[in-house]
């Protein structure tokens, strides 16, 4: 199989599995115990928090373990917006996330906040002077994507975050899809809070964490024993943590780390040139140049994106639609139709995301596959419309 | 280390651990992805829904994925009261679970309900009168557990469900503790949601399960692509389902679970005997005869119950001193105040929880080391107590 979908999910790497298996095996306590087997797992815990703040440009104390993305989102959109209520209204774009748009919409719902939605560009892009425009002298919370799971677009966080400041309002980042394929600081884009997974990056799924601010309030998500300071209670998912921390440590330990996504990103962007070519009417969606390194989408108008990745599946490539949340849906993308595509258009998406360079025999397949998909459902399509008239 | 601990946590089999494997190495994909990798992910979480739902005694499409007992009884309690208004009133005891008792607070903090805490007798039991005393017609939703983390005690959940139902009120049980430890039905118990996590019953940690009527309406607690039909989103923790679900089969396969269940409340049975003896003032706590089999728990009055763990760690037995959520807190249970005990005998509990019957030699140890504790500690604070003076 040559996997082509990271962005849903990654494998991990064989130092990560080593790394768990103490943890699912012999050291099993529950790191919350007073026995030496519980504080064993504690340490493990610790050292988990200590690399991810350093994965995440923070400090261990500003880290919260959760069971993932879509549970750090909640807890940052839900979490931050209670507890600091400055005032009632929420600033977020149409292209984020659906655990950031449906934790706003919940809020609109059950606690009375309003909600503003910036809008974006044809390429996904988030201009600072849009988002100034959307502020209002109550808005409590901003929240925007870092880098887009379905088109790869990379926002000006930076200068998002200093117009949020600016007006009064903290500011979260979605960096799911962003931790792990670019240098994440939090520090250095100054965000208030910023949400990452472990599975995107190499770790094992049930695991993520939120970065935010120490000193800010935060009313959990999931209430209870007290664990991770009272922000986040359940039993440590210890093993999930371990290798969520074994993951970032490949990421800080390797020093070519650079280089590598430079050439992964010279890689996409020659996959890119040639569907360019050999299909013609494909279209790049997202931002061509700020876009993550291993994220190619187009759409081939005409045809279903969804008979393109069962095409490419047949041919043992791995792909995806959209997003993995979106699948199976027919519903076209929101994101795709914020950016100002038809939706016609936006149901024939695409999206290769690759995690190395792809060897020139592995570039031809997706170019043929890719190809031949697109020409034969397009001829289908036209021969059935045909057939119909 | 002889590990007396299962309360807090389990060691997962063998059996438990092969089955997660492959999820955790080459069948890595979402499981909501199209492509045959994602699909085979998506045959592994149906077949852990349905190993899961045999388990607890309901079909399939009742059962919820969460990231554990925290985050299920989190759904149960905030999710179900949301969505079935039928009043702004909820009925608890102080005894539950704190993810239970502050999911309801947050309904009291957040959303205008109001609290009630039925009573519990000196053995920690909820009797069906002192239940039917707290419901109001404007009660939405009781919630009970089925078995105490700390004392054991095992309630009358059948009846108390049919007396929240005669009032209209939906029941709740959180069975985090007693699955696995007991046969448990969700169908024969009546109720309309049940909690479980895996990690008390031989699978990982970061997994659990809501059984809910699937008719009822729910308002998640994690909001985002809508996985699991809506009610909890996030990627789908795949290994971490098979994990639950190869632990669930162990159970269901075992044809001798009755008799194991018997010999191991015997071999309880007879250390509880041999320390009553061995210690004059050790205290019970819990029903004695209702209450999980292997289950004991005392109180030591005049000795700390957190010395009392340190000394049988440094003997090589893990114990607790009450729930682990509470380790290292300096409060006196909740759980053992609400029973009628005085704050000085609640701080000098001692926990412990097998899951095999002891061996001959490690009942003699146990009882000697708890002796030795006992009774040395009891000299320091006397000889203490008298240096002072």
């Amino acid at each position: 199989m040559l996997y082509l979908d990271n962005a849903a999910t990654t494998r991990m790497p064989d130092e990560v599995l080593r790394a768990m298996w103490a943890y699912l095996s012999e050291e099993f306590a529950n790191a919350s115990s007073v026995h030496a087997a519980g504080q064993r797992a504690r340490d493990a815990v610790d050292w988990g928090r200590s690399t991810v703040a350093q994965l995440l440009g923070g400090r261990p104390s500003d880290i919260v373990f959760t069971s993932g993305g879509t549970e750090a989102n909640n807890l940052a959109v839900k979490g931050l917006a209670l507890a600091n209520p400055r005032g009632r209204h929420l600033v977020t774009t149409a292209i984020e996330h659906p655990s950031v748009i449906e934790s706003c919409r919940y809020l609109e719902r059950f606690h009375g906040f309003e909600l503003s939605y910036v809008p974006v560009d044809y390429f996904g892009r988030v201009a600072p002077d849009a988002l100034a425009e959307a502020l209002r002298d109550d808005t409590s919370l901003v929240s925007i994507g870092l880098a887009n799971n379905e088109v790869g677009t990379v926002q000006p966080i930076r200068a998002l975050a200093d117009v949020a400041h600016e007006r009064g309002a903290l500011m979260h980042t979605d960096a799911v899809q962003a931790v792990g394929s670019l240098s994440v600081s939090a520090a250095e884009l100054g965000v208030d809070a910023l949400s990452c997974s472990a599975h995107k990056l190499g770790g094992p799924k049930g695991v993520g964490a939120l970065f935010r601010r120490r000193s800010l309030a935060i009313e959990p998500v999931l209430h209870g024993g007290g664990q991770e300071r009272g922000a986040r209670s359940g039993t440590e998912h210890v093993a999930g943590i371990v290798g969520f921390a074994a993951a970032a440590q490949l990421l800080l330990g390797n020093p070519d780390i650079e280089q590598d996504r430079e050439e992964l990103a010279k890689s996409r962007a020659s996959l890119v040139q040639r569907v360019g070519k050999a299909v013609p009417d494909a279209l790049l969606t997202g931002d061509p140049f700020a876009r993550l390194p291993g994220h190619a989408s187009w759409c081939f108008t005409g045809v279903s994106g969804e008979s393109i990745v069962v095409a490419l599946d047949a041919a043992g490539i791995a792909a995806s639609s959209g997003s993995a949340c979106a699948a199976g849906h027919d519903e076209p993308s929101p994101v795709l139709l914020a950016m100002g595509l038809s939706r016609e258009v936006a149901q024939s998406a695409v999206r290769l995301s690759l995690l190395r360079p792809l060897e020139p025999a592995e570039a031809d397949l997706v170019v043929d596959v890719l190809t031949n998909a697109a020409s034969t459902r397009r001829l289908q399509r036209d021969v059935g419309g045909a057939a119909v008239r």
